[in-house]
């Protein structure tokens, strides 16, 4: 016995995060098709099942497609469904997070209807939009406690003060500056390039630091 | 302008785990149709979107449809993807495991085809179903490090020796006692019954502890 069933609607959405002047942003678009035209929102897609080899490669080709930008650092966030997230039917996103440095996303903002909103503004979005931005800051948070992730808001090397600055920002708490060198060195997962720099407003320089591994053990494959 | 695209499968399987004569185990079915009828596989179906308001009520519905059991903490892992995972084509599959006292699987045990398998002995599965394992593995033992996952393999109470035998189990590894212990306690997830047990094999007493949050910050809606 064979029965066939309606296949539901599957999607991916980005949440491409970066910290500009101090606060935690995420690019939003605005959309130019229904449900929804003309409102902002997360960037989305369908797969196509012609193109994609999987999901991961789905959000990829969106974020190229629709961003401009590839070799980005994404991983997958979670998966939200429901009968009722979206007008067109029962349907499932497949959501994917990516961490870059302001410098990266700042060519997309030239793209029309492409901006940069600072989380903490976030509220309203069309679908179930709010919620996927809000589980992303958390699931950043919750690692962002422990993992070398928020090392990703900066460019290839950096000191420990910006280190520091950007964790702060992240948290979105006062991290005493000493404890933080101590846990953070701890964990092993920086490396130092072997030259200074000194920092806007430093009176000394600061030694460099690279993560050891840029792809990472977050980078996952599913 | 409207384009139709040919929509992928969109399944959900599950990951039971249980802690079996100090293993770690995972419940798995013997297929009854096609693809690779016959092999031993985890349990999943499809999404009925005339029955199912999200992804997770088609988890628990599977669960409860081909398991027999309700009420059962299900966590969403990760969902895996892609042209080649599925010879009946382009699929998406969400992963769900769930955490279970031996005591609750073990009814489930006398339904035909349902096998306890010991993780270390899994290989060979259809499907990706393999490293989905794996990663439910590698989940609980990222998180198990630092939460309270391994507790719901115990019952509703349980003394610190119990929760220390199972933490073992989960990673894989001896854990001191003492520094067990506190650390257990400084995280703050424990609150004491109020009453006392002894253990097979203890000859003193041990206090009685539960889970304060049984629901837990673990249990996504998503």
């Amino acid at each position: 016995m064979t029965t066939t069933f309606e296949k539901p609607i599957l999607t991916i959405d980005l949440v491409p995060l970066t910290v500009r002047d101090g606060r935690l942003c995420v690019l939003l678009a605005e959309r130019g098709q229904e449900p929804f035209a003309g409102r902002q929102a997360l960037i989305g897609g369908y797969v196509h099942v012609d193109k994609d080899c999987n999901l991961g490669e789905t959000a990829r080709r969106v974020l190229r497609d629709k961003v401009g930008l590839s070799k980005l650092y994404v991983e997958q966030l979670s998966t939200f469904s429901g009968a009722d997230r979206d007008p067109r039917g029962w349907s499932a996103s497949v959501a994917y997070f990516s961490l870059t440095p302001f410098e990266c996303l700042q060519p997309a903002l030239n793209r029309t209807g492409l901006d940069l909103v600072d989380i903490a503004a976030v509220s309203g979005l069309p679908f179930d939009h709010d919620l996927i931005v809000r589980a992303a800051v958390e699931r950043l948070r919750g690692k962002g406690a422990y993992s070398d992730l928020p090392a990703r808001f900066l460019g290839e090397s950096f000191t420990l003060p910006e280190l520091h600055r950007v964790y702060q920002i992240v948290l979105g708490e006062r991290i005493n500056i000493d404890a933080f060198r101590r846990k953070v060195l701890e964990r092993d997962f920086l490396e130092a390039t072997g030259e200074k720099r000194t920092d806007e407003g430093a009176t000394r320089p600061s030694a460099l630091f690279r993560l050891k591994s840029a792809a990472s053990v977050f980078d996952r494959r599913f």
